[in-house]
């Protein structure tokens, strides 16, 4: 993925000055391209919150900074080890709903642990760096792997564009680059094989109409923008070969957390004998549960992301609001798709069913430690 | 239903001025009401094609009120009859989905060619003024024969509320008062049943949060605003009792065209056992088709009602775009629900199962025809 002429990561330390991180300011594109600096881990935290930047991956990632930065603050109070505590504290209680948060931190805090006040820093900057760096060899992994599902249908077709539906963004945005849902398609797409992608707009934030149109655009994938109510109907007159999406929680038997919606595209999709893949860096999966509609807890946000909307206006970017004032909005940010609706989980160690047994296979280590 | 103050219509002739059929700009709404003069035939062709009214039976009625201007101009040129015949082949093609104004014109026409040029205008305006009269008892009674479905929960629920999820506007504003889908529910409030009901915002006009939301806010019946994304996670929590939606058409075996993404939710309420229920005057029925996926035209739209969102700004009504210029938008106004997934057709003359053979008990003398 290149956007803006340059190799393309989401989150980078500011050449010549490594104790700012910048990131994309997400909720103004596909309108304004705004590089933003994260000065302290509060910075990071309100990145996180206000989604500047969102997708499990990133989220992780912008955590990981965020405790580099903490440790940095510290370190001039002689606390630095108690400073990054207390930031991975408040870090931790961002968002409820995506366990890549919760795993950075936890992998960020161990290394801590064994580093010394002295070296804290550097530690930590290696960390959140070898973080990144793994996440884009991760979105390699499920491009390579996802592939094959999306060369089978071109062979198939004959010629015919291969239809991919998506919903929200699961693209490079989501994670450092490449992306979990869009690596296979980027991957064919480099290829040479015809592809389409049927973009979900995804209310309330837009993610799919103002992210995902974004990157395909800049990568030059075709690409169509669809209300969130139209999947169903194009599934029906069967213009939609498979459907990719990313993930914020999958739990060990296959159910999956994602941004609101796609559990109504996974009915359809099964309705219809589409295939419904999900894709997902093994990190994103919580081996502690398992009933993810029971277990995986469901983010409630602001009404005004439902009653305000973003966009271009004659005076430039704005708002308008939609909904008459005191009318009452309730704003879940995701739903659970139940395992038996997924074809299959897209993961960088392969692709396997999505069900304990399925995963079990494919990540023999960690079910086992469950 | 009563909003401003004023027994409800949405379309009448202007006080004072018989000549002139009023509307509420349905556009504005919530944001303002704006009253529109309809003076010709063209007018009311307009206000069908562009939305000023929107809704199957409320289309249906201005066509018939659009026919009863084109003889008013027609009668000074002294061709009445000619005049209502060229309008009602333009009315005819100004939204292929509906098919209640099909009905309502074919309706106007058989009167009109019964009638001589002398006493046209004064028979259309008789038979467009039937037409809303009727349409208020079919929507009445549609409430009663729906009413006893949500006593029957309000009753299993001993006074916690009953739980209706609508998608778009099926209400007052959709007919001439009461609506469909709606009139169970104000029955059911007049009655002193405690309801809520979750509003499908419905993109990508936004009816739901701009029509229904206003209309229930108008009669005061508690109701919430949610994304168009978010029903299936609800239903899979318990949180709907009965799904109510209204149709555009309905073919003799039951299936239902309806707002875009109609289907996705009816797929949600079936996966979670919740009841799913279709209102519709019988107007709405085609006996001429079965087989609603293959056979119902669905009426593809302008993008821009994707990509330009309307609503309040700083400076008074406006919109925002909130996808990049250039970008591929494609716009169905309409999905087919199969009649698998529906519960229960309520109508004015009682419920039945949606099924050829349903259809037939309940209208036996239409089912014979065909």
């Amino acid at each position: 993925m290149r956007a803006k002429g340059e190799a393309f990561r989401t989150i980078w330390q500011k050449p010549g000055d490594p104790l700012v991180v910048q990131i994309i300011d997400q909720r103004m594109l596909p309108h304004e391209y705004v590089v933003r600096d994260l000065r302290s881990w509060q910075d990071g935290a309100h990145a996180i919150s206000e989604m500047l930047v969102r997708g499990a991956p990133l989220i992780g990632a912008t955590a990981a900074w965020s405790l580099y930065l903490a440790a940095a603050a510290g370190r001039c109070a002689g606390n630095a080890q108690r400073e990054v505590q207390l930031a991975a504290d408040s870090l931790r209680k961002t968002r409820p709903t995506a366990v890549n948060l919760r795993w950075a931190i936890d992998r960020v805090l161990a290394v801590a642990r064994a580093s010394d006040e002295q070296h804290l820093v550097a530690t930590l900057e290696r960390e959140a760096s070898a973080i990144c760096d793994e996440d884009i060899e991760i979105s390699k992994g499920i491009g390579r792997h996802g592939l094959p599902l999306l060369e089978e249908i071109a062979l198939r077709k004959a010629g015919a564009p291969v239809q991919v539906l998506t919903h929200c963004n699961a693209g490079s945005l989501a994670t450092i680059n490449w992306g979990t849902a869009t690596a296979p398609i980027y991957f064919a797409h480099q290829k040479g094989i015809d592809i389409h992608v049927w973009v979900d707009e995804t209310r309330p934030r837009n993610q799919g109409s103002q992210l995902t149109a974004w990157e395909l655009a800049e990568n030059g994938v075709p690409h169509t923008v669809i209300v969130d109510n139209t999947g169903g109907h194009l599934m029906q007159h069967g213009m939609v070969d498979i459907c990719i999406t990313g993930t914020d929680r999958t739990t060990r038997s296959g159910d999956v957390a994602n941004k609101i919606g796609t559990y109504l595209k996974a009915l359809a999709a099964h309705d219809n004998n589409v295939p419904f893949y999900v894709a997902l860096p093994s990190t994103t999966i919580d081996w502690t549960i398992s009933d993810g509609i029971r277990d995986i807890p469901i983010e409630e946000r602001d009404p005004r992301e439902v009653s305000q909307v973003f966009g271009l206006t004659r005076e430039g970017t704005g708002t308008v609001q939609t909904i008459a004032s005191g009318t009452p909005v309730l704003n879940y940010a995701f739903d659970v798709t139940p395992a038996r609706l997924i074809t299959g989980l897209i993961t960088e160690c392969g692709i396997c069913e999505a069900s304990e047994s399925g995963l079990a296979r494919l990540f023999p280590e960690r079910a086992v430690r469950k």
